[in-house]
């Protein structure tokens, strides 16, 4: 599991999912546009240990989380997004426990001073959120990375069983796939300039909640390719629209 | 329920526990031999909040115990004591609520250098663990507070709220799309007469696979029609393709 925090601005706060981070056994911490001096001063803290030596700082969110197939934001109640399920932390850990078994998970963190964006929870294929009093609502980063390592291990199943189950797709085939679709889509005239936005947005989060797993995402760009290649090449289109009108019906 | 912080050094672990208890609504915050400084700095910190304004410092732990009649250690399974029984933390909780139905709880933790001391635990009527990596037991304070707190509040669960479950498509829905589909499919060249057959069954597989809610199946037809109608229209297909190719780069 990766543990992933966009933009992050305070050592401190990267220095302490780090620590919680070894306290429960993770090890792969993952950063978005961490500030650098941030993200060498949390490296040079004392006791850094090994989290923060591997920690790795992305540009930007989808590189992060390229090889992830499942991803879920940590987020509060109040900044949830319609389009992407919720669920109490307590409810999420067993989902996050089953989908490790088919593919790379991501926890993703927002910045101590704004959370997730609509764009971040894009990525999402689900959110959680910490049962927080709606009066405060807002957590310190360091404590909120500490409570779902402690949920994680709590909810850990006492032994998983080996399955012949299928791999997820990872972010960046979900991402190929969204690109080309969209393209698709644009030269059909289903988007215009003017909903290019919001139907990216919405086609992302589309592609998260059917979840199609590795085998279903090439099937499924081998389709959406051959529809551009014919969208783009009349001559391939004419003879396709030949082949089937002089074929006897079926 | 009282938390009370036995000789922190730190200012900001007083803050960060006082943050943690707002956030998941406990109120009564005890320091014993709080260094006066790093008490005062944490009062005078930004958003320090209600919790830290009710904030006392007791010269020893007995005194700040003195109205308590039940006490819980928070410690290290490392520091234990023999003679006070250990729980995990998930197996003290629910003792914790019932203690404090019949009089005042306290949840006690150590310094941030040296933990409970033998003489702390002495006052404890149990102690509790953090189910963290033997190997790093030691857990950032404010980290510990926040994740005790949660497991608080995590046993007593709230009712759970009916959710508004998105309906899944129907035979029906999922047919038409399947039927669509495979139309576009079939004069777009990805599918020729060889192969139609065992192509269509598989088509049918995939879309129960995704398993599209009623909403994303309406947001599905709508784009494969769309895509249906350009791959038969010229015009269309070439006004379309004039609009995105004319347009700036996104």
């Amino acid at each position: 599991m990766s543990i992933v925090l966009v933009s992050p601005r305070n050592p401190l706060n990267i220095g302490a999912a780090a620590r919680a981070m070894s306290n429960f056994g993770f090890g792969d911490l993952r950063l978005v546009n961490a500030y650098d001096v941030a993200f060498q001063e949390a490296k040079s803290a004392v006791n850094a240990g090994w989290v923060l030596q591997e920690t790795r700082n992305f540009a930007s969110l989808p590189e992060a989380l390229s090889d992830c197939s499942y991803v879920v934001g940590a987020t509060g109640v109040t900044a949830r997004d319609p389009q992407v399920p919720l669920h109490r932390l307590e409810q999420a850990a067993p989902d996050l426990h089953e989908a490790s078994r088919y593919g790379r998970v991501a926890l993703v963190f927002g910045s101590e001073k704004h959370g997730l964006s609509r764009e971040d929870i894009s990525y999402c294929h689900r959110l959680l959120h910490i049962p927080t009093r709606p009066a405060h609502d807002s957590m310190n980063l360091g404590q909120a990375v500490a409570i779902c390592l402690y949920e994680l291990v709590r909810a850990e199943p006492e032994a998983l069983q080996e399955g012949d189950r299928p791999v997820a797709a990872s972010t960046e085939t979900l991402d190929l796939l969204h690109d080309r679709l969209f393209t698709v889509l644009k030269h059909s005239g289903y988007v215009n300039r003017t909903v290019a936005g919001s139907v990216e947005i919405k086609l992302r989060q589309l592609l998260r909640r059917l979840a199609p797993n590795a085998e279903d995402a090439t099937l499924l760009l081998g389709m959406v390719r051959q529809i551009s290649l014919v969208l783009e090449n009349d001559a391939l289109r004419e003879k396709c629209r030949q082949e089937w009108q002089d074929a006897p019906p079926d």
